[in-house]
């Protein structure tokens, strides 16, 4: 029992840290950017509140337990902005092989039965094909907009973000989990890029 | 369905602000004060990882909804150190009654079927009978003591705070909910507090 503990709360204790991962997004009134602690728990309540969005079948409590670990493995690897001029680099497959080693040491630290359901619903989220993940990766694109929205345009205007690429790098993927979300979010995006 | 949006989009952004309430604890390393966004986190994921401590019939999903909402009424109030001089206000009929009202106002943010569900889940967290609402309550007091013991003191140095004040005000509540999980952080306490 003492080895378990000590085991889950190594976890914990290294979890910490993605607290200090900072995100280019900042926070809604543009004080400061949003870190990956943070914005994990904003993402997980957005599951709990729109839920009624998510496609029939879908488990809002798995949603929000792949929410809330979905960004772990940034703890080695760092947040990769879609927008950045780095953005090229979100998804690549130095990318995605850096953060595969990473989720095998951060869930490598807790008691086997743990730590290979966790990796597993990581790795769900990561190859977005399962009704849960395509709805959790939704909603991991549309705060972002929502934060840029609020603080007056945040990312979009640091990287000069177009409409083409709000829809082809986040259109796109919110509309395949939510259709009806980005439909809205789509006409909220007019005030700031109207020709969306 | 534009109406509804719209409210649930008006909660979502409310509760942005809750990454700028600030708690006593610091993060793990010192480096900086903890947000009750991030804490809200790192709770769901305590939760997650130590569901094995929880008693028979808890239901680990219920405990993360409880534990990503339980602090949102801080938007209005504030954090109410338990260690704090102003620590007699913790849980005091005015403190209990300002959190009511925020309750009301936030949670009245969203359409009435989402709402109301939320703010009974925050009630059974503040009632804190069901075992849901013990086991999240537990869980709720050992994460600052793990920060603290991380940081090498922090706001038990700042209160000069006693081993009988850790007893009274952490060790009952948590050996309440998750007695095995108390034993285990009370041996690591003894480097801190030898006398406990």
């Amino acid at each position: 029992m003492s080895d378990r503990l000590q085991a889950q709360f190594a976890f914990l204790m290294e979890a910490d840290k993605l607290k200090q991962v900072l995100r280019a997004t900042t926070l809604a009134d543009g004080s400061r950017r949003e870190n990956s602690g943070e914005h994990s728990w904003h993402l997980a309540l957005y599951a709990l509140v729109l839920a009624d969005h998510a496609a029939p079948g879908v488990n809002i409590d798995r949603v929000i337990r792949m929410l809330l670990l979905h960004d772990l493995v940034e703890i080695d690897v760092g947040d990769v902005p879609i927008h950045s001029q780095n953005g090229t680099a979100h998804g690549s497959a130095s990318v995605q092989a850096a953060e595969a080693a990473a989720a095998e040491r951060i869930f490598g630290l807790l008691p086997d039965d743990i730590g290979s359901g966790l990796r597993a619903l990581w790795r769900e989220f990561e190859a977005n094909e399962t009704a849960d993940a395509v709805f959790a990766k939704s909603l991991d694109r549309v705060q972002p907009v929502m934060a840029n929205l609020a603080s007056g345009g945040g990312t979009w205007l640091e990287y000069n973000v177009t409409a083409a690429q709000i829809e082809s790098r986040v259109g796109a993927k919110v509309a395949r989990g939510a259709p009806a979300l980005w439909g809205w979010v789509r006409g909220q995006l007019r005030g700031h890029f109207p020709d969306i």
